[in-house]
């Protein structure tokens, strides 16, 4: 992680885990603060929760709250694998480039299966090639536990809903189930105009991970379960992996804030939007390469260095995942004057590399 | 953990972790909400966090926010033992009792190996007589990594300084590091009078969970490492178990409220003067035995379950750890009428019982 | 482990484990040295393993070979518990003494709790008391998962029938499994004189470590699982864990010679046999404590360390298991004479010390 | 694993472990069958093969005797991995295809790189470009920690000692160690023409899995340490991976007999030279595509489905690893003959496909 030296003045384009909280947040948090609560999840706040997440997917789900992505991710993989499973996964997917094995860790030695596709996708016939090859059954084989979804892709792209289904099919074909890592869902629910139980168990999900930290939240995020014999046991495994909060009426606090009014969506479709009006801006640079369509709030651009350099002159940060790769990131409270000058800073600089 | 039925109106001595959080706390948390901030610790509140911290230790401390004081202390004893380990505790300790095996999760089989001594304290003769019939380099043993004192103890005592140095010397002996389980460190502080770092390393702790939680905290405790060749693969450890948070400066954020102005050591001595009235309002009651010193923020007692019966239908909620053992824990906010319930709902009881 | 300078010519009573093999076994394993055989344990061997250990049992059960018992109680045991469970064993069982955190290895955190009885045994009001107060279904504490038996238990006393029963008819109340640590299971079935189901499966054991190694065997132990649901998942984790040799038939070959004419139960009653021999030539030396009665092939007694000095120098070679605790192993290719020696040898120091 | 149905008569190309045992190896193990010895390694065999190593590799060399290949690899590379690090290897390496997640398992969820090379060897620059790109220090990324070289590989290639030097090199260039998977090692020696030393330690080589079982061995691989710092935390390890055989000295006798006079060496030899009589005749053979040089006992060969068909009808065994792939593995005591009738079957059933 390079801490980039910033400019007095900057736009920041680096993460939206770098933006504020959604003030609606905060204040549900602050407003939880009065009197006694039950604890480790045994208050009123943490129960509303459960009811207001199982309308809101249109199916009794049971809801986690968890500290992060990552403890989401890992403890919903190690929820579906034995710990001589494989978990299928895009090569650009966060389980696999961004969480310091922690798949393995809490899954007591699971194993990542890299399956190609375009644009942190996995493509369903590459993933069929693959299970066709693994041996199911072979004892000295890791086995097919779980397929790893990322919605809205680690590239920005979204799955369609076919796309989804497809992967889904396949997975449980080879009886193995399906996780949505979801730390950019409501970007993704947002792009696909669908409802949240389409996006998810109706398209073939057992168990996502509900981002709320990139969107617009602070310190919390949820596991969501939505198929039978998961919720138990994991229930145990939060706990001993320190994960649930003896105060949980302020986590619990900040997933209502979320999902209140439809909070979460009208973020999305901001940061989205942002999103959009840089795609919209790039039609007027030709020379600029899109790593991946933009349909949310991340957009990849293969960019000469002396650009990218030029731009960070200009106080425009971002991260470069690769020499000649940058990555920008709209936040729900991100501005058009900040595209703006992310569009006019690309302008000049690819000007002057010209 | 029973969820208790509660009445209209009751007095809450279930634990400190059913009370609210301190308002600067809260308060803090908001005003970091404002602009854009690194992720993952490297913002200016974590920064200070190391600074401050390092101050009030009168050291160059590491600092590690993480959710819980479960974390805290499995990721603290992993850092001091291989997965062959032993670490030594009471029986009454927190990571023995109340943390579903992890410290065996997060320490990759570490095993714990209880030693007995009063009131949840380990007893330097018991742990010299476990240690001697160790084995010490037999390779089929579990060999000694780390003695886990927690300070205040689970019984509501506190270790004085010379209890505290006679087992982490004879620790250091053996080759074991020292963890000190501070989830009411606050408590024992104010108890004990003397500054954080007489209580700690000075005394030859290596590791620090430091609790913030039961003190009017939220959603954030943190590991303070004292010692050389810990922090550094902790750092790995800590983001592996999902205990970053990418928007850390709201953790950060409590923690410097927390210690800003001695809040902490307020907020423990309050809750622990309340304590002490409990303390004095049992002279009273002689009948009522002390199931260990009242010298933090706890109060076990040994009552007659009809008597426990009766306290539950005056409305004081509490915990019953046994059948005949009840546990009052005063928080930081609580009040001397709350503590006066209680006592004539005490002496109602026993009355009626005799 | 203390390796003691041997003098030119010494009786060995350290261990079972310090002894040849039985010629017949060895026989066995030089016999399957011709032609080719499938790998890992698609071989004709192993086939007739299974089948003749199906008949041994009166059961169709399955039987995974591995090197060690350590590996066969380790594997056993997390195939019964979940990471967050508790196996419940006695402070003397090998699980607990010796087997470095294996059970915490390969149990991806399981945890021991240590249940109190005579002899290396559990006794049942004691694993009641603990259950009692478990907290079944509270998240924070490890669930009771297996129940660990050693047969004969560490101290060389064997459990009774019906001592067996009242243990597993209380564990599979609490919804337990049953494992018998069968290091030394043929000198129990020989004290017993039952057959080997009436000791284990109908006597409720769910999965048992099958001692070979002690009893005549060199490289080889076995599990032997009774119940449905464990052995497909067990078949992947005895892999993952090296502990399926390519070459099983030369492991198979050792396990039918041992059962095969009843080899086992004649090694194990020879080495019984000489115990009794020991217990009879206490009989005379009434200052002798047996620290446990003498039921198998191992004698403990209480011994004045300059006792235990003498017969060193006599030539009598054995493990001190405390400063006042000498244990004596018979072998199955033992004999008469060595026991006179020994029992000569603790006269005349005894005679001396007093 | 599929188990062919062979034919009454049929010649066996399936594997190196479907062979019988060298009679050296197994009179050996019958000949150590006299006596008492210490358990667990403390034997005088064991101590020999410490000290015959030694000379062998020319260094004192730390010798821990395992059962399986598995285990060697996945002790070694726990040996030299955090938890959070990577081990670098070959798609085609035996850590990736064929032991069930036991590197994640023994590793505490250690992760497995890929990285590309030719016949199942890594590239150097792919090794760069991978490492390059990898993150170093960066807490949220796996961190390089060990490289994973398979002599010879699994493609039956052989690893020149400059390739082994640059790949080595590389490694400790980025403070990683180095592993190699020598389950064939023996067959590499003998292509080479090297010292051991020269071959290993002296090319870079920390610790090396030392096979047996492929090569004439029954039941006991090896693992031999070179490097400081690994053996002592090792020695724990193997222990609590229920590893470490009580009657230790028949697996050392095994180790002894491998190397006594060159046994293994001659062994690996005859088992290369049978391999290279297949070479010379697919000169013959212009149709059939080596997927890779044949330089130690395995031969690849991309053939139609129906020529494998033809194959086996003509009692030719050997594995399919994938539609169009066959191996054929030369045994120590494989014969002329078989080669020839190898050669004849695929001869006819060419050109009856042709």
């Amino acid at each position: 992680m390079t801490v980039h030296r910033l400019a007095d003045s900057f736009v920041d384009f680096r993460s939206d885990n770098t933006g504020a909280a959604a003030p609606e947040i905060v204040d549900a948090l602050a407003a939880a603060n009065s009197g006694t609560a039950a604890g480790y999840g045994n208050d009123r706040w943490t129960e509303l929760v459960q009811r207001r997440f199982s309308e809101l997917f249109e199916k009794d789900v049971q809801v986690f709250p968890v500290a992060t992505g990552t403890a989401a991710n890992a403890l919903a993989l190690a929820s579906l694998s034995p710990p001589w499973g494989a978990v299928y996964c895009s090569p650009k997917a966060h389980i696999e480039t961004s969480e310091a094995n922690a798949t393995g860790f809490f899954g007591a030695g699971v194993k990542l299966v890299l399956v190609e596709g375009d644009y942190g996708k996995i493509a369903a016939p590459a993933l069929k090639t693959t299970l066709v090859a693994t041996g199911i059954g072979q004892k000295h084989k890791s086995q097919p536990a779980a397929l790893n979804l990322t919605q809205a892709t680690d590239m920005g792209a979204v799955y369609r809903l076919d796309e989804v289904r497809a992967l889904t099919e396949l997975a449980h074909a080879y009886k193995m189930k399906v996780h949505m890592d979801g730390a950019r869902f409501a970007n993704a629910l947002a792009r696909l105009g669908c409802t949240p139980a389409e996006a998810t168990w109706k398209a073939g999900v057992d168990v996502l991970s509900f981002g709320v930290t990139k969107n617009g939240g602070l310190l919390c995020d949820a596991i969501v379960v939505f198929s039978d014999g998961i919720a138990e046991p994991l229930a145990y495994h939060v706990r001993r992996a320190g994960q649930v909060w003896s105060k949980m009426r302020y986590a619990a606090a900040q997933l209502l804030a979320y999902v209140e009014d439809g909070l979460w969506l009208k973020n999305a479709a901001r940061a989205n939007a942002l999103a959009q009006r840089i795609d919209s801006g790039l039609k007027a640079l030709p020379g600029v390469k899109r790593a991946a369509p933009i349909e949310a709030n991340e957009v990849f651009l293969e960019l000469p260095p002396k650009v990218m350099d030029g731009m960070e002159r200009d106080g425009i940060v971002f991260f470069r995942r690769a020499p000649t790769l940058g990555r920008f990131v709209c936040r729900f409270n991100g501005n058009e004057a900040e595209v703006d000058a992310l569009l006019a800073s690309l302008r000049r600089n690819l000007s002057a590399a010209a």
